[in-house]
């Protein structure tokens, strides 16, 4: 089997993360500068290997090795270039990272793949910039909502379209729904990704194949008000308290998290920010508002329902006993997306016969691009590299060497002599 | 029995509204423009009514009527003309103004009381400004820790010194603890304040007699530190969520509230003010921190220190579940304060027999500059004046019927023939 060419990896992470330094941790905002320095860079290592580049209307990057026959469907091999703000280095960059180095890789091993293959810089999968998910890959199969447009950047109040207009993109294109992959095209979607929890780490395997991307349901403007009063004065009986109350729901969501869960069918409930009141709220008046976000989710479709309908029992509950209101505000999410099992059988076989590598089977909790490549009938994987110290998260960690691995377990997919 | 003059309170009152308005509600800042403003209003009118008139090091305003007998131990009626940021109109002015709309009642019916009365405007009682309660009351007895001159105000980040040099005030003469009042010299103070909760409101009765006034302990700066990670990625045994962490302890604190307090000891028990880290927060960040103010307190001792304990005991445990820390920063606070069982008889004797008016007798959950006076050995009396919605807030209220009963109580125990 070829050596993986991990020096090209490990230079280019070095160079992405250098360039995109803001401590603690990286920020490449999407459809902003730190997304398009990452940008440039990739491309420029892309053109040193000979690749074909083109970008798309929502500025995703195609960075193409033609093959043996450049006709036939497509490997598309990527990930995202956006981080969350102060995030790590890995998150999304090592994707892109090692399917350059997979096909540096086979270059240099003069095994030319029998058929094209498409290393894909995505743009904007983290939600944190604007309020909806994968934007770039929705965008890519001409299924980002026209309204997504519109949607306002969290930092900069900005929208999307005029952000894509300061890149010089055509959100007017992505607006009429214009696809840059066409799913009949494409031999299939394969991801590689840090993971973003401790599992393959507290398991000691360095390699995870997903079976399964969770869905989700998501409050990000959530708000729970009750009545400002004096802290002393006001007894307990008479309080009308936002953030006893939210701490109430908090409390019964998480003893349903517990009983609810099952291996099988993992969850996670998770209120990201909480804020009270700046303008309004004292150090000795009862808090009469506070702000939240919610995320929950599931690899199960039922389970993500269930747990909506449990938090809105235990709302109208918490409502009645502390007379309190909750402001839900808009709901968003996703649907569960599970991986291609012939993909993921194939990505197995590989690691075991080629590469005498034990893989560990995981659903993913986090979302990623795969999610809209599956749901479009693109066949996909994931392959999870172990991290030290989770994701969205200045100190993410990964081994080069765990890297590498991957990186040998895509290019053995990508060269194999039996591709058809 | 003397009309009591309630034009005189409600124009004086309607001109504080008027200089300290800031939308939503007023705010009159503590050694700032807000409260100085308030306080030349009050001095204005204090000139009308031809009151001799002296500010201390500290800048707390005594206005004095001599009375038949100026060299007798003086009656000291008043309260504070700060306010918290955004909050009502009555909480502290209205003790104020209802001191000198009893001289000007006594007045206008030829009812020279026997002994001097001063109306005592106080400085900075409100502790959301500086981190420390009662600063012009303490300041007055001589009694300010010398280190609260180095507090800063939390809105500009300069210090009480800087504040009180910027008026002009004496801070060397309040750290060096020179009193501006001799406990001795007075016979008595009289604090009338707007109750600051529902109970009047609910009893249907206009004037509460305070038994006592809670003391606390406070923590200004605690934060719960956990560790940030993917918010779909970690599973839940291996979370360190903060935000989690806090709700347990705030629902364990919310339990054992209900659990131990009691009618004659009250409790309460507020988390003000709660934010995640905004630089390092996102919607998709299981939250690695999360800051909190406490404050709690009770007219028991015995009771604020069992919360206390409770609160360690429950935090120690979170801590060993949860993989969170607390950090409680430094502890602030007060003991209970009673009032003077003779003085408040008197009061209610005055009520019943001279205005045919039922009282109620009640603990004071909020702090008071009451409490500084019964601490340095001044017999203290507290007559609260019915609200309909609470205080330290915006909407606070109270009739001016309610008032003017409160203003006749005064007048009544201040032109008393058998003072003595």
């Amino acid at each position: 089997m070829p050596t993986p060419n991990i020096e090209f990896a490990g230079a280019l992470l070095d160079a992405l993360r250098e360039a995109s330094r803001d401590e603690p941790g990286v920020t490449r905002d999407a459809y902003g500068a730190g997304e398009e320095t990452a940008h440039a860079i990739v491309r420029e290592a892309a053109e040193r290997l000979g690749l074909s580049i083109t970008r798309d209307p929502a500025g995703n990057l195609f960075m193409t090795l033609p093959g043996k026959n450049p006709d036939r469907p497509a490997w598309i091999v990527g990930s995202h270039l956006d981080s969350v703000p102060h995030g790590g280095n890995f998150d999304g960059a090592a994707g892109v990272v090692a399917g350059l180095a997979a096909i540096s890789t086979a270059i240099k091993a003069g095994r030319e793949p029998s058929r094209p293959v498409t290393v894909l810089a995505i743009r904007a999968e983290e939600s944190t910039w604007f309020p909806a998910s994968y934007i770039g890959s929705r965008a890519a199969f001409g299924k980002l909502d026209a309204e997504a447009l519109d949607l306002p950047r969290a930092d900069t109040g900005r929208t999307l379209r005029q952000h894509m207009l300061d890149l010089k993109l055509n959100p007017e294109s992505v607006r009429r729904g214009e696809a840059s992959i066409r799913p009949e095209t494409v031999k299939g979607y394969v991801e590689i990704h840090i993971e973003q929890g401790p599992t393959l780490e507290l398991e000691d395997i360095p390699i995870g194949l997903v079976t399964g991307i969770s869905g989700s349901f998501r409050y990000r403007t959530g708000r729970c008000l009750g009545a400002y009063g004096h802290s002393g004065a006001v007894p307990r009986r008479h309080r009308q308290d936002a953030v006893m109350a939210l701490a109430d729901l908090a409390m019964k969501l998480d003893r349903f998290w517990e009983e609810n869960e099952q291996p099988e069918t993992p969850l996670t409930i998770t209120f990201g920010q909480v804020a009270t009141d700046p303008s309004q709220h004292a150090f000795s008046k009862v808090p009469g508002e506070v702000n939240f976000c919610l995320d929950v989710r599931s690899t199960s479709t039922s389970l993500v329902e269930k747990t909506h309908e449990a938090m809105l029992v235990f709302a109208k509950d918490i409502e009645e006993r502390r007379g309190v209101r909750f402001e839900w505000g808009p709901r968003s999410g996703s649907t569960p997306a599970p991986m291609d099992a012939d993909l993921v059988q194939r990505l197995e076989d590989i690691a075991s016969t080629k590469l005498a590598l034990r893989t560990l089977r995981m659903p993913s909790g986090a979302g990623h691009d795969a999610a809209v490549f599956a749901a479009n009938g693109v066949p996909s994987a994931m392959i999870f590299v172990r991290n030290q110290n989770g994701s969205h998260n200045p100190d993410e960690a990964m081994r080069l060497a765990d890297l590498e691995t991957a990186i040998a377990l895509l290019t053995e997919l990508l060269v194999a002599e039996d591709d058809n």
